[in-house]
């Protein structure tokens, strides 16, 4: 490499901005897998199947027709439309596609989100533990994530009650997951209710994460339009419709935040990938939900074998999770450094987990990650290997 | 829609954001076309081809292969690779590949450079007239664009003298482009190492949009990484390699720069497009290349027919544009409102234009960037609309 040839100075923010832990653990797992170790993947946030034959049969079709050129900064209309429509029929919802702006990821949103309703000093409140990100986002535009410490006594969900005795003079609004990461845990319609009721006594601003949406185990996953209109949502095509590497999720958002977010988005992203919007038109269609159906199912089954193998190990998961596909195990009873322990697994046994740090720092040292976005046979495969060292 | 049930407070930010107008040029003049309307497209900032087949090939075929999972954070080691072996060829330079960074767009290269050298209340110097998203990309994290006014007499360029005179206390760099949006002028070796020389004796940061290079007219646009190993350069596969509707773009980064790069990227992208970076693989084959340069060649045939054209019109030229795909002229003689005029000149004439606004504030009013991205024969036909209006 070139030595650097003087001194510089960076940004302030650079030093608060933590990296994604995760990453380092799968750039590190699939480093000991090119050198031909067995690493089972109990890591990765994404799903393990390929994306479905008719959305990929979709995108290859957009590149032959051409469509390879910018595309409206909001999203393509008919994606908007189709969206709106998806709210409809599984939410029964109305939804103006106006409302509905597609972005690059989930992370176009957060980023849009967090320029949209955060001044410098501003905070948002957000659950520790949680996604990671979310704060520094927020710290990217100088406001703050300000962390409320949950745990299972509201199965790791931020409440109303929660929201208002820690809201403060700079508070904005409050953010929150459902179903959760790292927890796996949905926060019902009463819940949601609950929460809003909170946040707009306030007159702050509500942003709900519903990324792990269609993933739900134990009924359906309940969206936060239900029962407030004005919260913004962030969605992704990532997750139960199975797309992370095309980079493509969405948001709703009141009417009046309309112009606003469409201002940033035509300044920070001009076009999203337009294949990838013509691949996602195909996320609709009965013979590609019938495939993600399946998936999900197979998904509830691995945390239904995980999930007992895990507590009979001695790991405790005190909140049962009902959707996304994570367990947030305590394993207090092996390690009080999980994330020393994470990397002991991964380089002696070939188990990649994510350590709790990733998420926060409540009992954060205490606790791991496992993600069952891996087939039954490495699942059974990593309770075996767990067993050994734990046993 | 929804009305909205309260009042919503959003952050200072928004109401400093401005639209990007070409964009709602290009949006209106996509109504005008589907309502039957012949409209000549001299508005767009992307390469009317479709991207190259051997590119389109590789990402179906990626996508065959099941290329849809995340990929890392900094890009495709085999593309940085890909990258690195292009700056040797083209340039003679060597660059380690850990110094390239694979972006969601130049946009996203902008997004990280700005959160990365600027901090609150910190300015870096911009050319007015310039790529408008610039100062936005700052403002978002509380940073300034410095406007600095250029005319013909610096090729609508910053000069060492010129950053000089304008630096100030909160100054932290400057940033130009060459070939330049909206002017198509490009920087010599010379002035860059000048300008370079300047912001190094204040210990600033110096930033190169290098979009549009590949696309030189008058011999071969030169890299600041020539001249100055510790410029952060901004470069993307739309303009010359034609992948606009990909979303993918690159940045070189001083080796001191790529740890907190690296942790921006995972929190604020996690991923770039996964089959558009197999894709773009396929950018660097001879038979790509071939493809690239006749395109190239295409360009310049345009541009040597549209600024003689555009002269004779009355309009006013004062640099010859020697690079992109832009022609930004005069047209003091027919307007003092240049967004009226192309407005105008939209609604009933039915040529799309980008009115200097789009760009500034220095004579803006009085300017109009013509995009040559568009066949001879609509540009003929562009030119006999206009003389029949301005004649």
């Amino acid at each position: 490499m070139t030595t650097p040839s003087r001194e510089f100075r960076f940004a302030d923010r650079i030093a608060d901005i933590e990296p994604f832990r995760v990453v380092e653990v799968l750039t590190r797992a699939s480093e000991l897998a090119a050198a031909g170790r067995d690493i089972v993947h109990l890591a990765a946030g994404a799903p393990d199947f390929v994306t479905a034959a008719p959305i990929v049969e979709a995108g290859r079709r957009a590149l032959a027709d051409g469509h390879t050129h910018y595309s409206p900064s909001g999203g393509l209309p008919a994606l908007r439309e189709a969206l709106s429509a998806h709210y409809a029929r599984d939410y029964g919802l109305d939804i103006d596609p106006r409302r509905i702006m597609v972005t690059p990821g989930a992370s176009g949103a957060l980023l849009l989100l967090s320029a949209l309703l955060l001044n410098p000093g501003d905070g948002m409140l957000l659950t520790d533990p949680g996604y990671p990100c979310n704060r520094h986002f927020m710290r990217l535009v100088e406001g703050r994530g300000q962390l409320v410490p949950v745990d299972a006594t509201t199965r790791f969900q931020l409440t109303g009650a929660l929201a208002a005795a820690h809201w403060r003079e700079n508070t904005v609004g409050a953010m929150v997951a459902s179903p959760a990461n790292p927890t796996g845990t949905s926060l019902s319609l009463a819940e949601l209710a609950d929460l809003s009721a909170a946040v707009r006594a306030r007159n702050g601003h509500l942003i709900v994460d519903e990324i792990y949406h269609g993933l739900g185990y134990d009924g359906p996953t309940r969206s936060v339009l239900e029962v407030d209109p004005d919260a913004f949502v962030v969605n992704s095509f990532s997750k139960y419709f199975g797309m992370t590497g095309w980079r493509l999720g969405w948001l709703v958002a009141p009417e009046a935040a309309v112009p606003g977010l469409e201002k940033l988005a035509q300044n920070l992203f001009i076009s999203m990938s337009t294949m990838a919007q013509h691949a996602a038109l195909a996320c609709f269609q009965p013979a590609t939900r019938e495939i993600l159906e399946a998936r999900r199912d197979i998904f509830r089954q691995r945390r239904d074998f995980l999930l007992p193998a895990l507590e009979n190990l001695g790991l405790t998961v005190p909140c049962r999770p009902d959707g996304a596909f994570y367990i947030y195990a305590d394993a207090a009873r092996f390690t009080d450094d999980s994330e020393a322990f994470c990397w002991r697994l991964l380089e002696e046994h070939g188990i990649a987990l994510t350590p709790g740090v990733d998420f926060g720092h409540v009992r954060a040292r205490e606790h791991i990650r496992f993600s069952y976005a891996t087939s039954m046979e490495r699942l059974e495969e990593a309770v075996g290997r767990l067993s050994r060292v734990l046993g």
